[in-house]
């Protein structure tokens, strides 16, 4: 059985980014940059005021004169001619300085008459002006690529002057939910029967992770059946199963997928919840779809998706990928020493004295969804790690900081 | 001049949850629920195997005697018959446990030749059965409104067998940048002219936090084109202006909305970037569209964007809303004593000796967006705080974690 660590560097060093894309500016946000955006223009374009005020000499203010205000300046719509000596033009926040004059005037240290003004607190040389370029020059490259475009990145792409952003397509995950038992929401469900929740809650983990879902649709535990779903996961860039990975003596969605070219790369990790976790290719190398095979409990398939599938999405976005933030935490409750296998307990988060505590729930099944839903962290306990008791630091990983 | 903490606490008192709609399922994933969901079947469905193995009688197998395997149950097919003395029946993770079987034998603790099983190990009685309702009963209420469906919940909702979902409709945020110098990204540039960047990151970051932006059309600084702006506005939920709140001596936003019914609240806050933010409403009480005047400077009009409208849009989409989490940090750099205004320097994370850093930017020129887009938090400064030195504690918001 391999650690989580050793699965999780075999499943990055096998996955690669997918190609990039183009898209308008406003259906960029969270995308990931795939290109450098350098400035098209230079920001500020000019010097320009600070402030609404007057653009001035600043030794004509300092001597005390009345000045004549001989002209506006808006911004936008720059003074035309150059300023004299005793000569004042009024502007305002991001208007151009004009030609001549070296400082601003604020407003509210300013006595006009409309055709005149006063310095009543006269400004230093060059004060409240914003340099041309003090923000970017044209060419300077504002964003790098492998950035996922925040709101802020928006406005500076966009200050930059590009409509168009290239950005790494979304891949496309392709979501196999496996079972006899199992149903669609709202659709008749068998004896003993029970709705599928892995397919949802995995099609929208993936689409929070900025990739495409494409539910396929439900295999039941047959070699055929999982079999024929390959074929339409080809085209996409990573095959999510869930269920079938060990049933009775058999791993049908292995056995499903070997007619399609199922290359194995491990089906086992020393972790609980999710011990049978498939990891390989469909098809030949060159056009080869990577294959997760999370186990059929809700819990165990969503754990595996946060310590795997997120990562593999992020490398496939072209993103940094690696582990999910780890942070410490206080232990809420006692836990019992652990065995061979990394566990993931899950837990809740509160406050106590400025630090933040971790409690396990008591009942830890890797059925409970309602519990899953309510988690805030996953407790991380290495293999063979000593029984804890509660005020101990532990590891956490914060579900609630994962955005999805 | 009102403090920031009165002016949200306007703004909020001001706003009321949008109605609901009904998504699919597929389509609810980071939406506001807006009505209870019930679980409509009972999970587990019935008492079910936690393990691969054999149901049996705990007393039977106690004994030591070899039982005779009746049949097998898959998950999904349920064994018909009744479990009398001395037999066993194959089952699987997920499988109805058979009326008159009281444990499950683990497949690993099983020595069996087909016909015939053997316990190695016998179980308790009720081990490894997940008992009927564990999860949920029929009619539970598994997630309750006003709750941002995350992944897990989307899972949760599809178990107790929910297609569709009621949420609280996107709010409509109509975005109104003004000013003579600004063009769209792509479009012809004037003299002295930059291109806009407020309206693309402000509906990034409408569209980030759930509700549905509406770009209008750019009005320059003109009484008439701002008021057109605002017939416009008139079916969205909040329209958001920026610039134009204080150009010289008019206020163009205020004068451009008085024609369609603008209601002032209020136009000043004690704050610094952003000080010029106005609030208020257009049209009569019952149709009223809110309206958040914003700076025309990006960075007054981000950092008033974090601290007003985000804020807002969670009111208006019936989430829990107020102040940003605001965390502590050690600060990096001295800062000066602050004046009467609330200030929120940029700042950049580091971590040292286990603790979070933050640093401010040397320039806090609120026209960077470089600086802006590279800032990881906002270090909050309280109206006439002291001088700081590095190492002293501080307040943050950290605009990492803010989701957009």
């Amino acid at each position: 059985m391999l650690t989580v660590e050793e699965a999780r560097a075999r499943i990055l060093a096998a996955l690669h980014p997918v190609p990039a894309e183009t898209v308008a500016l406003a259906e960029a946000w969270n995308r990931v940059l795939a290109a450098p955006v350098a400035a098209r223009l230079t920001q500020p374009p000019a010097d320009v005021s600070a402030m609404d005020g007057y653009a001035l000499r600043a030794a004509d203010a300092a001597a005390g004169a009345r000045l004549r205000v001989v002209g506006a300046a808006p911004a936008g719509r720059p003074f035309d001619g150059t300023l004299k000596w005793g000569e004042a033009v009024r502007l305002f926040t991001g208007s151009v300085i004009p030609n001549g004059a070296d400082s601003v005037l604020l407003q509210e240290d300013a006595e006009s008459d409309g055709d005149t003004v006063l310095a009543r607190r006269p400004p230093d040389a060059g004060q409240h002006i914003r340099r041309q370029g003090q923000d970017f020059a044209h060419g300077d490259i504002v964003l790098q690529p492998g950035r996922r475009l925040g709101a802020r990145d928006i406005g500076l792409a966009a200050a930059a002057n590009h409509p168009w952003l290239s950005v790494v397509r979304r891949p496309r995950v392709a979501i196999l939910a496996t079972g006899d038992e199992i149903s669609m929401p709202g659709e008749p469900v068998g004896p003993g029967g029970i709705v599928s929740s892995n397919s949802h809650s995995l099609a929208a983990l993936v689409r929070a992770c900025g990739a495409e879902p494409m539910l396929l649709p439900l295999a039941g535990d047959d070699v055929d059946a999982i079999g024929a779903a390959a074929g339409a996961a080809a085209e996409a860039d990573l095959l999510v199963t869930t269920g079938g990975a060990s049933v009775g003596d058999h791993d049908l969605v292995q056995a499903g997928l070997a007619a399609h070219g199922f290359a194995l790369d491990f089906w086992k990790i020393a972790m609980r919840p999710g011990k049978p976790m498939i990891f390989g290719r469909l098809g030949d190398r060159a056009g080869a779809t990577a294959v997760i095979g999370l186990p059929g409990n809700p819990v165990s398939a969503f754990v595996c998706a946060v310590l795997f599938l997120r990562p593999a999405i992020d490398r496939l976005s072209g993103l940094p990928a690696g582990v999910p933030p780890v942070e410490p935490a206080v232990l809420g409750a006692a836990v019992r020493a652990n065995d061979h296998r990394a566990d993931h307990l899950r837990a809740r988060l509160s406050i106590a004295d400025g630090q933040t505590v971790a409690t396990p729930f008591a009942r830890q099944d890797s059925a409970l969804l309602r519990a899953l839903a309510e988690s805030e962290a996953l407790i991380l306990r290495a293999p063979h790690a000593a029984a804890a008791h509660p005020g101990a630091t532990v590891s956490v990983i914060r579900l609630d900081r994962l955005g999805f």
